[in-house]
Formats: structure tokens, sequence, C-alpha cells
């Protein structure tokens, strides 16, 4: 008899008919005789709704009293959803994260967890009933309710598995796992069997859409291994667990993509201490997030180009700036290009392997696409390419790393539940 | 500077613009430097809607859930409203019915409250803060959400005033106050300055419309001034409060009806003890709610005519209970009335006023109304006529006692608040 956490989203409880079909789903697994508790998201649309209902009260909401209308949406689903559990003749017993023990920082619309009082939870669970909690919502020390932000709810399953050191966490969404690439830009994309945290928290851009960053951190932080799964089918989903021996066979496990950057390129630059320093200063200054920072010689001796990339949205104040810099510190000209995009291919494997990264160049090259900047981090190369090339360079690599083919990493998973 | 607690319901927050309304009128009476909590309503309608999406999700909904359902309704409007009173530049908090220490017994649906810790919402208070409590919910001692019933936020406004020993309670609904009768039912009514708890309780009829009846004993009990006024005008309202001396010149306060109720007469039943209790124990018994009870002599020795009234739902069930009695203890034949009406005057200054009785009849007989019953309390004179009568004994009553007449007994109001 195990216990399991598991979390539905607000497409799996929308309505009635969708609440009645994850209360049976729920109601089977505790006859297998697992203790759960089962977190559950606003319905799909009613956190938007009461945001947009904030606005026509409100030009700019009150924070506090933010949290307070939010935390309406979730009450609502783990009531409804209690309430078909009971009509199935389980005993089941709804939560908000107050009553939950869900204790958070100050900072509404955005709070942090800071720890669980498990009691509550434990005590329902000791008689033998399914309890019910709501996501996305907890309390500071001060009694204010509060919310964790988009995503939330994930963030709360992972932790409430952690606090209660549950066998297993599992987050229901509508995808049926993590995929070795955005399916829509590739039919060949393979869902994995299992991944790892750290690969997951670089998959981001990807993962995000199944499973919210926070919630992953929290996994890796207490070793919580998260089942991604699908609430209408029946799939196993992907494991998110800590990285292992079979994880390091696969070279690449990933491959992603964004379009939301744009590059700015600061050419003859002095090459004298403080020069970085002097060009991101005014840009940090700006609140401008930059990402990858290439600096290579330039033809003029004694200057080096910097090239960067920033945020699409904040491309044209970049230039701005940089041209002002420029001129502050007597660098050449400053250029740059909206239409770029970032490819890059993850996998704990790298480590291991060599060659990985002559792959990557040799396969975008046979297509004749361009790498304009290049970085790399232990398990992850990143390419900056013409954006027009995105959904090419992914299926390329995608083939060249032979990613729908399945290494078999998912053999020992059965075992692991 | 007073300490003030308001309630307004449903309708006077039905949507942005009213909650606005409100918000304004609230932070007009702090500016004049009265400290104020305000409890609130559902929006109009809301309780409703919850209700309606709890019995889609289940044939008979949970009690404990659908509480916890149904708290979001005042959750959703103290957090508007508290948005709207901070964006006129006043600070203004939200509590919910925990947050504020509403401790009630685990009656869900419809608790009662066991006591309030005013700790919370005093120290709010002593920040300058107005406070926004969520009317009709609370908690019982294990934490778990409870509803007060419906009108239960004219309690919890009543309580709240008790324990924080609140100078006065303004209750602001959508009438502009208590009146001698119901104006639908004669133009002339006149709307009451004052009136006595007792002669509140008695006119539940008319004054459950205005003012929950639990909310007056609640008053009386503790000796809060209730204020009854409209959100929508700045009449002053009627003061609910203790009986005084000028009230006892007051004969009568004001005329209520009730067409709910049916007549049953049992003839010849044998005058000896023990008969009562033959006849209403199986009434009793069947959960019947028996209201007037009259026993006069009849025409046959040694027998009495017992008559009595139930609500008209109950009729046709109470005519078979009383059949069946009645051949079991050899009473007479059985007979009803449903289409019968009660017709009542109260007032506190009947006690020290005589002849009153004897005026209603004349007023009646006058006009040919017959009588079927009677029965009197302290402060209170029924008369049981035909149901057509009704708005016509109304009427002459309401002229024979000149209630149109203002007494005067208001004068005194205004240097009571």
């Amino acid at each position: 008899m195990a216990l399991v956490v598991q979390k539905y989203g607000g497409t799996s409880v929308a309505n009635v008919e969708r609440i009645r079909s994850v209360a049976r789903r729920v109601v089977d697994r505790k006859k297998s005789g697992d203790d759960l508790v089962v977190v559950l998201s606003a319905r799909a649309g009613d956190t938007d709704r009461l945001i947009a209902l904030a606005h026509e009260m409100s030009p700019n909401p009150d924070l506090r009293e933010l949290d307070v209308l939010l935390a309406t949406g979730e009450q609502v689903t783990i009531a409804l959803f209690s309430m078909a559990v009971k009509d199935m003749g389980y005993e089941a017993v709804s939560m908000t994260g107050y009553q939950a023990g869900i204790i958070t920082d100050h900072q509404y619309g955005h709070a942090r967890i800071s720890w669980i009082e498990t009691l509550p939870v434990m005590e329902k669970l000791r008689e033998g009933k399914i309890v019910v909690v709501a996501g996305f919502q907890g309390y500071d020390d001060e009694g204010n309710i509060t919310t964790l932000g988009r995503g939330g709810s994930d963030t709360t399953a992972v932790a409430l598995a952690a606090a209660l050191k549950a066998d297993a966490c599992e987050i229901y969404t509508d995808v049926e796992g993590v995929y070795t690439t955005d399916p829509n830009v590739y039919a060949k994309a393979r869902k994995l069997r299992r991944i790892s945290y750290e690969e997951m928290l670089e998959m981001a851009s990807m993962g995000a859409k199944v499973l919210h960053i926070r919630s992953v951190e929290f996994g890796m932080k207490y070793n919580v291994p998260i089942w991604v799964r699908s609430s209408f089918t029946d799939d196993p989903g992907t494991l998110v667990t800590q990285e292992d021996a079979d994880m390091e066979k696969v070279v690449v496990s990933g491959i992603t993509y964004s379009k939301k950057e744009a590059r700015v390129t600061v050419t003859d630059v002095p090459d004298v201490p403080g020069m970085a320093f002097k060009l991101f200063h005014p840009i940090a200054q700006a609140g401008i997030n930059v990402d990858m920072i290439i600096q290579g010689s330039s033809a003029v001796p004694g200057r080096a180009n910097i090239s960067f990339t920033v945020p699409k949205a904040d491309y044209e104040k970049t230039l701005a700036l940089a041209e002002q810099v420029s001129k502050e510190i007597g660098a050449g000209y400053v250029h740059g290009n909206p239409n770029i995009a970032k490819v890059s291919i993850i996998g704990v494997g790298m480590r291991s392997h060599t060659g990985v990264a002559s792959v990557m160049f040799g396969a975008l090259a046979k297509e004749n696409i361009n790498i304009h900047m290049i970085s790399t981090s232990e398990i992850k190369i990143s390419c900056v390419i013409d954006e027009k090339y995105t959904e090419l360079a992914v299926r390329v690599l995608h083939d060249a790393f032979e990613l729908h083919k399945d290494p078999g990493n998912g053999i020992r998973v059965s075992e692991e539940r």
C-alpha cells in the first residue's frame, strides 16, 4: 500500500462530467489499496474569469485581495470533487490551502511554500479518507491567504508529496508525458519514459507546458518521483526522477527551441578590463534579461566583438542602450537580428560522451543552416540560428541523434513503481 | 467616534458598480471618524448559482462540502469590495469567517454562532483599517467551514456588533425599513422609526423580508441597536431596539398577515383529561407544526370542540390523522378550511392599554368580516378569517388604529445615535 499524491489540472476538472470521471479514477485507485491525496486546480477558465472580474473592479487590484479572490477557484473544485467521491461510496474530505497547512511567504500572487504542517492531512489519511487539497494556494504566518502563481498546483502537489514522504507524485495533464521534442514540430517526437530532474529543468521551454518548473526544482531537492500523465488515457506517462547509470547511456534526451530571443552585437569593443560591465550594467539596470553572451576577437587588434541575446520584446530598447554605451567606450558599431531562434540538445549523457557537439554542428551544416552563436553547458548545447530554420533544425537534430528510437531506458520503471 | 458594524445584502453588492457605490458610502462614513466593520453577503444570485452547481454535481450534495462551496460566494464579494475601498485611498482588509474568528457549532447549512474571537478584527481596527467580513460563514472547533443558513449575514453582523460591543449595527437592504404593514397591501403603510425587538419578532412574517429573525433574537439578547436601512437612499430607516416608555404610548405598531395556514376542527371531543394529548401527539409525530389551538364547549354537554391551525401544505394529512383519532376517542366529526388567513395586530402598548381587542373586532365586524378563531399574546392579537378578506382586513385595521399617523415615537432617535 503506497501513499500517492495526485494532481489534476484545470482541464481535467473543467466541468461536472470531467470531475466525476476523475473522481471515478481516484476511487478505483483507492480500491487498489493506495492512500490518496488529490490536489486540484480551479476549473479551466475560472482563474482567468476571476482575474477579469478583479480588473473590472479595479484598474490594478490590490494583491492581497486578488489572492483572496483567486483562492475561491480551487475551493469550488475541491468541494465539488469531494461530493462526487462521496456519491461513489468513499470517504473524502476537502481542504483549503489553510486547512492543509500549506504555509508560504508573504509574496502575494507568487508566494513560495516555506513549510507544510502535515498533521491535518495525515490525520484524515489515517481515518482512511481521500484528502482533496486546493492547489495553488496557501497562507502566510499572519493568516493571510496567498497564491503560488501560475502552475502553482504542480508545486503544491510535489511539495505535499515531499512533506508527506509520499511514494510518488502523479501530475495529470492533457498530454501523455514529456516528449523528445514538440510533437507539433516533428511527428516522430517520442514520449520519454523517464527523464532526470536536470534535463526536465533544461527543457523548461517545453516542460513548462506539462510541468511547472518550480515543482521540478522541488522534486529534485527532495527527490520526489514525479509522474507526468494524461488524465484522459491510461498511459503510464513520463517519470521525472534522479539521474542514474541507465540515463547516462542516452546521449541526447530531448531537443528544445525558443523563438523568444533576439541577438545584439557590439563590434570592436576595447579589449580592456571593465568593458563587459560598462556594457551590461545599464542593460541589467533596465531590467532586461540577457541570456547568451559570446565574446569573440574582432578583426581589429586589441578589440573584441560581443554578441548576446535578449527577449525579443526588449530588442529595440537594448539596441538603443548598446549604441549609447558603444559611443561612451569608443566601440565600433552596433547591429543585431530579431529574427533568430535558439535550438538546444539536452542530455545528461553528454557528460560521458564526446563528439556530441560536432554531430550537432554537422547535422545543421548538412542542411546549410548557419550557426550564429553557440553556448554549452554540462548537459546542453544551444545554437542560435535564423528563425526560419527552427523547425527544420529540430527535425534534423532529432534524426541525427535517433531520438525516435526508444533506448529502452524505461525498462526499470515498472519495477520502480 | 463610534464603532459601527454595517451589513450589506446581496442586491447591494450584486455587481461591480453597486460594490463601488457601497464602498463610496462606507468610505464617506469612515471620513466622518467612525470605525467600521462591513459584513457582506454573496452577490445576489451567487448562492443560488452555487447550490444549482452542487446539485448538478450530486443528487444530494454532502453537507460539509456544500458549505465549503457556498462559502466562496462571500469570499468573492469581500475581496472585490476591499479592492474598491483601497482604490479610494482607504485601508481595508477582507476577512473570511475563519479569519474573523466566527466560531460555530457543527450544523452544516444552518450552523449557530457559539462564540466570536474578536482579537483579529480588533487588531485590524486598531490599525485604522476598514474590516470587511464575509457574512453567512464561520468554522467549527475542528476547523471545518460552516454556513449559517439563509439570512445568516444579518446574524453575522449583529453577533459581531455584540461581540465587539459596537455602538450600532446597521443592516442595509433594498427596502427603507420596517413598515406598519405590507406596503403592497396598503399604500398608507408607514415606515416605523423605531420598533422593539419583541415587536420585530412578532412581525416575523413581515420582518423576515427585511431582517433575519435569528439576528433579532441575537440583538435582543445582547441589546444591540439594529438599524434597518436602504443602501440606495439616505433615509435613516427603522431602529430595532429595547422597549421603552415612548413605545408603550403606541398601542399598535404593526399589522401582519399570513395565508400559509389552514384550520382543522374536531367536534364533540369527550371533555376528559388526556384528550388533547391523544389528538395532538400523532400530529406532532408526523412533524406537523400546529400554531393556534382553541378549545370551546360544544353543544353536547361534556363535550368540546377543538380547532387548530396547521401549514396549508399539511392540511390533508392532518385531516386524515384527526379523522383516525376522532374515531379512536369517540369524538364527533372532523371538518376544516384551507382557505383562511391569520391577521394580527402587534404592539407593546397593548400591555398598558385596554379595549384593544374590541377595537379590532369592531373594525372587522363593520366590514362583515367573520372571525373564526382568536388567539392573544401579551403584545399580539390574531384573528383567523376567510382568506379572501385578508387585504381588506389589513386596511381597515390599519385605519382603525390610525397607523398612518406618525406618533412621533422616533424623536429621540437622533439623540440615541
